[in-house]
């Protein structure tokens, strides 16, 4: 089945969730845990088991009634089809508190993000190292991206610097970005941009706070947790 | 209409991406355009008009056929919707360069989550700053909430402190968490818990850089941009 799970063809809701599952999945491995149904993982994830299930045929994995999938063998699939596989080296613009933070963050080198570089146009910084590398200069952008085959960039400089970081990283050859700053920033056809808004989740935490339980339903195709709780 | 808004049951997957049509929303305006077509929210929020149409039409929001919805109207609505009409004090526990980041993250106190209290757990920190606000001990923490009205929290410490720092909010009365930290939390029922994993979006690109665009399809209710880009 594996083997054809290259000919299917994935909405973008499904590649959403699978990040997800896969989060899921590793702490279910961690747990111990060898086998999973529809139910557990879609409860993991917050979604229900008939969304999991289809989400998954698209990989070409269906799992075995009343047994489950496997777990390691789900992780794997679910790895190979987010291109997790191979080494994805990052670059990080602005090393400030983000940056930082960003830099050090552990989830990345675990899935393949390996930080290769950070890069500020602050002179001052150029000395510093952060998270074992050395900060280098934005002029060094280009040599940066070539030498070490940077494939994606983060964005976590101030909002005024946003969309001059982004021209510089698609002139530099990078097709996919991460923006962390507060800014909206466009870039040409063919590269990739999403937005992290840290203050999204918090947006729905207050709605599940001003909302009592009984509001939230289940729909045709998306089960509604119970307040979240 | 708006006052029947009250009585209508509102799916998770709706309530989620509310803060996303917020988002677009507030950017349209900014950009001085008083009216919004469904299809041109849809595609600013990346899923499909029929599904922007049926979201809306659960805050009570039909628009006009023609002309659209009016921008600020629906702003309102939907911070109405979210609870974001109303202050939600937050404390913020583990003051490194992630907590750094966040208390001076822009975009919480502009939507109404002003950050009150930073509480750390290392001595050597209390004596700081950072913006504006003066870092607090962990065992004042159950104080803070209660005076403070602090109705969320927010764990920035590292993974091992997580499940403590998330007990100490809980007893202390807070109700809302929201967790950085790598690691899995459990929290009583009744409390709503959600995690930010800063790596799902990277997972996404990364699928993004390793399939061709013609693997992407509209499905039935999900629309689906072309490669992202």
């Amino acid at each position: 089945m594996a083997d054809r799970a290259g000919q299917r063809r994935i909405p973008e809701a499904t590649v959403a969730r699978l990040p997800i599952y896969s989060r899921a999945l590793l702490e279910t491995a961690e747990a111990g845990v060898g086998t999973i149904s529809s139910e557990r993982l879609a409860a993991l994830a917050g979604v229900n088991a008939a969304k999991v299930r289809k989400d998954l045929s698209y990989l070409g994995s269906y799992g075995t009634r009343g047994v489950g999938y496997e777990v390691d063998h789900l992780v794997h699939e679910i790895s190979r089809e987010l291109g997790l596989t191979q080494d994805w080296p990052v670059v990080i613009v602005g090393i400030g508190n983000l940056g930082h933070a960003l830099a050090n963050y552990r989830g990345f080198g675990a899935r393949g993000f390996r930080v290769a570089a950070l890069v500020d146009a602050d002179p001052t910084k150029l000395e510093r190292k952060v998270a074992g590398l050395r900060v280098e200069g934005l002029d060094a952008l280009a040599d940066v991206v070539a030498q070490r085959d940077v494939s994606i960039g983060i964005i976590a400089t101030p909002a005024s610097a946003a969309q001059e970081v982004a021209d510089l990283l698609v002139e530099a050859g990078v097709r996919s970005i991460l923006n962390f700053a507060p800014a909206v920033v466009s870039v040409p056809e063919g590269v990739s941009l999403r937005k992290v808004d840290l203050a999204i989740e918090l947006q729905i935490l207050s709605f599940y706070q001003s909302h009592p339980p009984d509001r939230l339903v289940d729909e045709s195709t998306e089960t509604v947790r119970e307040a979240q709780g």
